[in-house]
């Protein structure tokens, strides 16, 4: 629409600032505008110091008011500024809900682009170097969650998968394993539950698929949960994570 | 290993420059040495123009020998330089056999480190503008590829999730299409095919599940071949691709 500024909508990736794509930092760092998430860390922040900076923070279990107020808030952003920023963590199109404000924002003609972002389970993957897929082992992964959509019944349908990433998963992981268990998978199939992906509070645990159904690894909230025979531990892998995110980097010279 | 370099497996995105991540930038100008795939791209490996850059090229169906030569390389290169990074399309741990050189160097006590990249179906939402969860619609969605293990049937299980991408289909994509039909999943069912995500070749091609059964859109080659309600075109949305990866980024005041 002539005259609206142009909405991005970038995935922030887990949480480290460097996680981010390089285009998704540079459109950070010309922003007029940036609407966040609760997931979105405050060091990525730093990368729009200069753009006026909107909180929309909403955890998991939020009503749809909400998103609807995020909606508007989007469409009156984009006929006040030029370039406007929603930072959403991981992938916008990952359980980002941007399908609602994708239809809010052409519903009155306004110009989106979307920069995708490294979803949590991609970079749980690489900071506990368990492959989710395996030649010969696995060869298909499904991201699922529980609902928050009040219609629809608490517990989906359960992937065939031969990994399976549970997102947001808290007390419902244990089902998710005791159905598993039922369905014959072995009961030392690898879990991992990780917390916090990339931020300096991580937190990473290994169990197996009788633990997960007992409760383990879930008790505080909710989590990213990881099953299946390719996240096994190698014969020489070394059971600690890698070094933090904020001391990948090597030092120069 | 004292005296060891280390590695980083670096997932490079789907390739365009700008899509990798701000750590994996930062690690390829630090780089001594650069084993790259067939699907990096020339315009990534301008990142690392200071490297020895040393292509170990496959594409799929490779033999699992050219793995071994590569695991050996990789060796050989961490006890030659000082920073070594395996760049990878997509992300390393997605279809990406990481396991295997990471097994390689573990096992020869060499450090190793796993940045993530944005993996092919999650650039093709973005670029599509194609949600692959959608509240109410779609909580769940499955990446899978049909085996090249010599000793593993040629189609997997079907995953039972409500988006599927089907990642290097060719041919086998019109048999996923025919038994998701057979399921009773609806003929009008949304597909998206992507070939050469973000770069100057990309292709994208919006057709049915019925269409896709009739072999239309995989006749060329490998490409992502997405299935789902979820990627259904909204109300409002235009038809065409946003503007090209090269043009995403706003001129400078």
């Amino acid at each position: 629409m002539a005259g609206m500024g142009k909405v991005y909508l970038i995935g922030a990736g887990p949480g480290a600032a460097d996680l981010i794509t390089v285009r998704g930092a540079r459109l950070l760092a010309q922003a007029d505008v940036v609407l966040y998430d609760a997931l979105v860390t405050p060091e990525m922040l730093e990368l729009c110091s200069q753009a006026t900076l909107i909180s929309v923070g909403k955890r998991s279990g939020q009503r749809s008011t909400a998103q609807e107020a995020i909606n508007r808030l989007l469409v009156d952003c984009a006929s006040e500024y030029r370039l406007v920023v929603r930072l959403k963590g991981g992938d916008p199109m990952l359980f980002g809900r941007a399908d609602e404000e994708l239809r809010a924002l052409e519903s009155e003609g306004i110009e989106v682009e979307i920069v995708p972002g490294i979803t949590t389970a991609v970079a749980a993957a690489a900071v506990t170097k368990a492959p989710l897929t395996r030649r010969g082992v696995a060869r298909s992964v499904a991201f699922f969650t529980s609902s928050t959509a009040p219609d629809q019944p608490e517990h989906p349908a359960l992937p065939h998968t031969d990994t399976l990433i549970q997102y947001m998963g808290g007390r419902e992981a244990a089902a998710t394993a005791e159905r598993l268990l039922a369905r014959g998978r072995s009961a030392d199939t690898p879990v991992v539950v990780v917390e916090n992906c990339s931020r300096h509070d991580e937190r990473i645990e290994r169990l197996t698929l009788t633990d997960l159904a007992r409760g383990l690894g879930t008790a505080h909230g909710p989590v990213l949960v990881m099953i299946g025979e390719a996240l096994r531990l190698r014969e020489h892998q070394t059971r600690g994570r890698q070094s933090s995110a904020a001391g990948a980097l090597p030092t120069r010279g």
